[in-house]
């Protein structure tokens, strides 16, 4: 039911024609009455420029809903496409009937080209006609890229007897049309009918945004046009800003979405767990996990069911910045200890047939310096993977 | 020639049998005379028990030689790989004749696995009986790993009207062996017969090193075991301690030598130079270079021939700490403009079409926000590459 699910909003998907294989790809969703917004964006220098024209909207706290494309991406288009932007939000806003800064603008698909407003000008106004409370599952497909499928999850929770729901869309790194070539941005949309301030759900989002979304990878590229938005409209009739449930309910629903889109990642085959403990602070397990994760050595020895404990030394001792003792590390992969105080344990046969065993790959670095942790979410990395992005398309 | 090229050095490689292909697998090298050394190693935070032996040795200033195994590169050992490393140093100078702490050690190969003492200390022996002033070529084979062909250079220059020469040999990145797997750790080793200063030898790796081997990369997994090592042992008779022409000739070499690694790195079918200019400062123009030539996205699209600019800038603008007007950027990719002030110049079939063209593409991008430059080199990615490493070994 993806963001129709809460009630009071609205959402539509259509073809507007930016996608060769002319499958949907223009997404709009709007709240039926007035609500807040958070969000977060890209750390990336280079952004799309709808994010240049969303992000000081979110920022005011108050948005209706966001017209969302798929096919170009409107990134490294100069000013023209910042203009493009404006422009899809006003024709947006003005077919909903809402206020121009309350309609926001969001886009996936390839970057360094311009946004055809003759293509999608018209698309916009069809959506915001076939807008309904049944149209979460057009918008969820309208949104994606390369994605195998579409990622929706909803969540309900009792607020003082009053049933509060969350809803939620996201897109990212499928390969879903092979001759295009498609960036592998991430896109999530969350709508809830519960009410909340601005601030609250800033606060909601910051407490998950960094062991959910900032916690996975597919290719180690950060995207110009990252964009997590979460919507609260009070349709509900109770307010969730302090709710702890409200909080864990999205958090929740954050980390479903977060490892759809890892499991669809270009070329997966294999989920890649990588947890970290024993690190003297949080930072050094985050970086340490990350490192093994988007490791081309370790992925690659992922794909060929190989428990590599000297390619995950290799990465551990690139964190830059991880105090490390090398003589401590124990890892288990898929649950078999590999290596013990820093040196093999001659297992690496039980550890692959236990790697083979899984489409879900585990690997445990305890450093013995501390009690951090962090878990990063990744994928193995195929020849498929490389096939599909060297295929010639723009 | 290797490094048997200049005066007064010999070098033998032996098969002690620790590659399965039975291949030349241990080198050795040394100075009738004593030479000063310097060197420099990786920065990983784990590092081969070679290295923990080695580098207090070259720190001290003077060496005589080096014993070096590839097959097995014991890294991620514990004790036990350290007792290894100082007991084949040891066994490596008696046979010589040298003092124990003139003797460095190194190698390179499959990690996280004991080297096999019984297999490696009579081919120690072997080599050092070999040992001749004609032995530069087999070593430079024995200390290959998954390299296509070895990669030697030399250089001659005139100082007060005395030849000077400078050899050396190198390894990393190959598949020569496509069902061995091994860490495509990059060994360096260069010798002189010119007379210089361990101070003097330090100062002109510094002054290169940089630019030349820091600045390559296959698949950007700094290794555990990366060594560069500059002899000198003034046979010729003259000294280069501060002369210019020796510090060119030596740059100039390990230019060559880094580019030769890149040439045949596992899987490259194509170079790609990414040169970055008008940064603020050379710190940034090193990053943004880097991140480009190491983005998977950026190679894949190399591997396809697609003068992707878009991936291009979401790389870029990836670059930690790089001050940037992403409106200012002007990028050509083999020579043809596709970005201009930050936005698509239209012309990517010339790009195509030029890329199609060379084995050797270049990314040039111009920040326009200051004048330092970088040159980082590395290759396109292809399935080759992820098939070859994903090939279950150990």
């Amino acid at each position: 039911m993806s963001v129709t699910a809460p009630n009071g909003w609205l959402a539509a998907g259509v073809a507007a024609g930016t996608k060769p294989s002319g499958a949907l790809d223009l997404a709009l969703f709007l709240s039926e009455r007035p609500a807040s917004v958070a969000g977060a964006f890209t750390t990336n220098l280079v952004v799309g420029a709808p994010i240049v024209v969303s992000k000081p909207r979110v920022a005011a706290g108050h948005a209706r809903g966001c017209v969302v494309s798929a096919g170009i991406a409107n990134v490294a288009t100069g000013e023209a496409g910042i203009e493009d932007a404006v422009e899809m939000a006003r024709i947006a806003a003005e077919a909903c009937g809402v206020a121009e800064e309350e309609m926001l603008v969001s886009a996936t698909g390839i970057i360094g080209r311009r946004i055809p407003r003759e293509v999608v000008e018209p698309a916009i106004k069809d959506a915001a006609a076939q807008l309904s409370s049944a149209g979460g599952s057009l918008a969820a497909e309208a949104i994606l890229t390369t994605d195998a499928r579409p990622k929706t999850a909803t969540r309900a929770i009792d607020v003082e007897g009053v049933r509060v729901t969350i809803g939620g869309m996201a897109k990212g790194a499928g390969m879903i049309a092979p001759r295009m070539e498609l960036h592998a941005t991430m896109l999530v949309f969350l709508t809830t009918d519960g009410g909340a301030s601005p601030e609250a759900l800033q606060r909601v989002l910051a407490d998950h945004l960094d062991r959910t979304f900032n916690s996975i990878s597919v290719d180690g590229c950060t995207s110009t046009s990252d964009t997590v938005l979460l919507f609260a409209n009070g349709a509900a009739g109770v307010d969730v800003d302090d709710d702890p449930a409200f909080a864990a309910a999205v958090g929740d629903l954050m980390e479903e979405l977060a490892l759809a889109i890892v499991r669809d990642g270009e070329g997966a085959s294999k989920i890649l767990r990588v947890r970290v403990s024993g690190a003297q602070e949080e930072a050094h397990a985050r970086a340490a996990a990350r490192e093994v994760a988007t490791s081309l050595l370790v992925r690659c020895a992922v794909a060929g069911g190989d428990p590599n404990w000297g390619r995950i030394a290799q990465a551990i001792g690139q964190t830059s910045g991880l105090v490390l003792d090398p003589a401590a590390i124990d890892v288990r992969v898929a649950g078999v200890p590999v290596a013990s105080r820093g040196a093999p344990t001659g297992r690496e046969a039980d550890a692959a047939a236990a790697m083979r065993a899984t489409d879900e790959v585990s690997i445990e670095i305890e450093l013995h310096v501390g009690s951090a942790t962090w878990e990063f979410v990744s994928s193995d990395l195929t020849p498929e993977y490389v096939t599909f992005n060297a295929e010639y398309t723009t």
